[in-house]
């Protein structure tokens, strides 16, 4: 329970990107908490989204299926919106570089159509948004906090930074109130384990589902710190219901640095299938926008936010393989076919 | 004469936004030392380019009138070209945050396909892009060097630190071998002074050269570091030589830290008209994205590529009166009733 949860109770919340991973589990915390929520979703493939994401919540939210980046479509859903938790997005990093245009489209040109029309219908509002640790590019030193050079090794990053560029300036012209929560690697229920390039964190997972081995691209001791999507949800939560934001930018992470090889050990065993963990050489073409080691000081979120990572790895895992053996038609893909992303993403 | 306009006979060079201010003194400049020179420009309206600003060049150069966003338009012009110089693009603050979507389409999403298109046909192709010190926001402190934390204050700022950043990352990639010069103010003859938004130096010299009085936006003590743009069109001439770039961004100043009254003062004088300099309140829509004193710490680019800035602002102003005075028709307007814009730009 989150001690912000208290102050949405009757609030109208939009959350853009609602029928996504981590969209979908804030919509069901606010729809929890008595908010008015309304999902705005364009359903664009590949982007993980799938009306299911909702089941057990979808009473409580008005879906509007949109493109934030359509003004006349979406205008409807905001007009009399008290807060906005905008995560649409693409989050591939593999796909933005065989498809930059259309990365730069869905993450910075129709963000801006956004921006400007929130800007324009609900001046001043708060926008919580999704960021990305990857920004920063390859970390210069650990933990990396918000200070950090930004230095984007792929389109994804360069496209989501100009996004959080815009919220910024809006903020600064005194048209938005935002908050970009830059995010290490989220794992949990409802992420879209059947869609390519969502990150490894679901590719071991489904690998250890399926009991297929999970290949840990070498040498395997680069760190990252995986947050459980609950207290990623929490973050939001804190970021939008606080009364004055301290500031703008956050660094979350899970607050364990763990390996890769580590990571996909954990999940392996927890699954009990017939799964190995298994060395694979790192893919050429992976090896180009890849960052090494990452881990966030989220000390600021703490100090100004009040907020903390509060689930464990092992025990996030649990939870999260919990939820897929129990939705496993929905989440499962038929065959275990699907084509591995670039580990560390 | 500069010291690398040798190594250009010959070389097959392109100049993007080549018949705008800057692009036009350097395709001059590179016509002269010998080069063959092919000019690419949309002419798109509002950002200063010209067919007579190629005067005296336009046999040496082959000019393709085309938007480097349309491939198709573009790929014959620089299918056989050995270095790009990429100019193209809006300069105008003001005007970025009236149609921001237009300035993004412009300095952001024209870039990446051009510079997609240019990865694919031209791999490992030296470009020089045309930054700006916009994209560092209010300094932190003075003078500003290539470390100094980007945080634009305007849409023009965040759309060129998008396009940079494509040049760092298609460098990284090995597809291009990028450098991105941040240039302060530049000014000298070919300024499209009949044209709004282009800056306060314009509109200076053109208040000065038609008599009327030259309004400071107070309190007047805002430092810049003018360029006079033969100095400017060195630092590309440099940048697109040098075997191997040691860099890949480069602040270029002037090397005078002037105040604003001071620099009105001397165009005022220089001019020998009945203008006055007069005070002005700053005007609140110019003020929402002004970024107060700038001066450029140039020393990496007098380190690494042997430049320094070579004309006092005193000379550079004669320099371009005389321009002026010499092609009044082309350059001035019939009346001066053009709007200004937010000084310091």
């Amino acid at each position: 329970m989150n001690s912000w949860q208290d102050s949405y109770a009757g609030r109208r919340v939009a959350v853009t990107g609602g029928l996504g991973f981590l969209g979908s589990n804030l919509a069901h915390a606010l729809a929890w908490a008595g908010a008015e929520v309304t999902v705005l979703d364009a359903l664009v493939r590949g982007c993980g989204g799938k009306r299911e994401n909702l089941e057990g919540a979808a009473r409580h939210c008005r879906v509007v299926q949109t493109d934030i980046g359509d003004p006349e479509e979406t205008a409807g859903a905001v007009e009399d919106c008290d807060i906005v938790f905008n995560l649409a997005g693409e989050i591939s990093h593999g796909r933005s570089m065989t498809e930059p245009e259309r990365d730069g489209e869905i993450n910075t040109a129709a963000q801006l159509r956004f921006l400007g029309l929130l800007a324009h219908m609900r001046p001043g509002i708060r926008v919580v948004y999704a960021g990305t640790r990857q920004v920063y590019g390859v970390p210069l030193s650990l933990p990396v906090d918000e200070d950090h050079p930004i230095d984007p090794v792929d389109f994804n990053g360069i496209h989501k930074y100009a996004a959080t560029m815009y919220h910024m300036l809006y903020s600064r012209l005194g048209q938005l109130d935002a908050a970009v929560l830059r995010l290490s690697n989220v794992y949990g229920p409802r992420m879209a384990l059947d869609v390519p390039g969502q990150g490894f964190l679901g590719v071991f997972l489904r690998q250890a589902l399926l009991g297929e081995d999970l290949g840990v691209y070498q040498p395997g001791d680069q760190l990252r710190d995986p947050i459980f999507v609950d207290d990623a949800v929490d973050a939001f939560l804190a970021a939008g219901a606080v009364p004055t934001l301290p500031a703008r930018s956050f660094n979350l992470g899970g607050g364990q640095a763990l390996r890769l090889d580590e990571i996909a050990t954990t999940i392996a065993q927890a699954a009990g299938t017939e799964s190995r963990v298994c060395p694979l050489e790192f893919p050429q073409r992976a090896k180009a926008f890849d960052i090494g080691s990452y881990v966030a000081d989220w000390s600021r979120a703490r100090r100004l936010l009040d907020w903390r990572p509060r689930t464990d790895f092992a025990t996030g895992v649990e939870r999260t393989l919990a939820f897929y053996r129990d939705h496993w038609e929905t989440y499962l893909p038929a065959s275990g076919a699907l084509c591995t992303v670039a580990q560390g993403q």
